[in-house]
């Protein structure tokens, strides 16, 4: 019974950290009203559960539960109303946001081993459910989805399900590893962004880098 | 019997609104050939309702449907034989959109009703089934989706779809219900359109405009 | 047994092909690292394939399969290390890409007759199989699909399907139907890029050009 609670709370503070950042980045990148600015944080919040569910071919589990949707409006709302004094509280953000990120990876990559996935597909589709919802708003904004250049977001959500499914594997699955997975998901990312660390980028960018820009 | 036909009929005008205003965005916003007139009005007539099916886990059902397959091609073709006339029909193509989007808000709500979820997702759901296909179509022509930025656009498809709830909640959904939760819709929309209402925006933009623009 | 060895070794063939050159465009187009370029490789050679199985509401089979998955991930990869000498190889890129469109068209059409759908929607999903992992990889990239100017690439999808679909209406389909109709696909692109063949652009486009531009 408690454990359940510990999850929901868990679950639900990703969800509001999510809606909380989606909502800002919407805020600062485009000219959206209050309906995109709503509509954006619940997708950045609920997009990944939703991929997810969908190739599970299950039922878009946190849609259908209204504290989720209750808990991305709010954070969506609290970015619309103080997006404008929320530049000061980046740190706070950013920490959310990657609790947000190491709790998804960790619960998705498990759904999937519920639903009888492979380990290969459940650590894909962990990381689909911790990176998703981010990705669908940036297409939306008409920006190329910073997950796709900046490694540091996908890869510790990666390792984050990684370990959460490896665990699995061994027969160790519980919440300790659970919490295990999720705050190595969390240190990496957090420590990336303070280290700037980069993934590997294509020789073609490099070579490019050394020329002059052209035009 | 008669009832079900009038569905039928409102429903494949909302198609053939939206093939028609998808296929002319098209036409005016990219450089798109005929292949590219067609997918983009079948995805504005057909993608919100694809969307809501998805999301209650059923077949997409209109796309099961050749009459409205052939429905969202004939709208499509017309905007491709006749885009460039098609300027000065402004008002009606304004005024068949508005008649497609208060009719699917309203269908789109009761369909997710009858899935059995609750009130809010139903109404999510049916402005979801209202405004889905655009936002496809501007996603892939690059344009920020004007639902984000023009919320004259969700906000009546809102209100229809929590009227049709409403009744339904109430026991008194039927024929006359609809009608007057899309008449709602629809008076919404057209009067946002007449008399520019718009929805509020976020505080940062307004001090934003106030400042000289930056580069 | 032989009969569907052959089947596996041509789809895999165009899930290597759809990967390679998905994150060859990925290299080239934008600036994206080592997981951009997986992840657009994945999605050029799979996305197709989801929203099929999305459509039909089934569980998506090549994200299942680990063979699919593994070869994605090579054929990315092998785009990452090399890319910046991958310019060299066009036509072969090109052919294998036209490989991979024939063979997706064709299996494509032919899973969503299985699933009983009637014959136009079944071209319609072979088609979406062969240009939709692009269509959502242009998206992502922040660029109009080129299926949606570029007619030459959805047509011989569209051919390729219809004749599949025709022959198994005719109760002619198997391995041989199969390969005509894939080869048919195969040609009409091939040819198509040889000669530049285009699909009509909508009047309004023809007028602008023939105007001076404007800024």
């Amino acid at each position: 019974m408690e454990q359940s609670l510990l999850l929901l709370i868990l679950d639900l503070t990703g969800t509001f950290a999510f809606a909380l950042n989606g909502a800002l980045t919407a805020v600062r990148a485009a000219r959206v009203d209050i309906v995109g600015v709503i509509a954006l944080g619940m997708i950045t919040a609920m997009g990944g559960g939703i991929i997810r569910d969908v190739m599970l071919s299950t039922s878009p589990a946190t849609f259908q539960d209204w504290r989720y949707l209750a808990t991305a409006v709010v954070g969506a709302l609290i970015a619309f109303a103080f997006g404008h004094r929320l530049d000061r509280l980046t740190l706070p953000i950013e920490v959310l946001d990657a609790v947000g990120l190491s709790f998804f990876a960790v619960t998705g990559a498990m759904k999937a081993v519920g639903f009888g996935l492979g380990p290969a597909q459940a650590i894909i589709l962990g990381t689909i459910t911790a990176v998703g919802g981010g990705t669908i708003r940036d297409a939306l904004l008409g920006r190329i989805p910073s997950v796709l250049s900046d490694g540091l977001y996908a890869v510790p959500a990666f390792i984050g399900a990684l370990f959460a499914v490896g665990a699995w594997l061994l027969g160790l699955y519980g919440p300790v590893t659970a919490v295990i997975a999720a705050a190595t998901c969390f240190l990496i990312r957090v420590l990336g962004v303070r280290f700037n660390w980069n993934a590997p980028v294509p020789r073609a960018w490099k070579q490019r880098d050394r020329r002059p820009p052209e035009s």
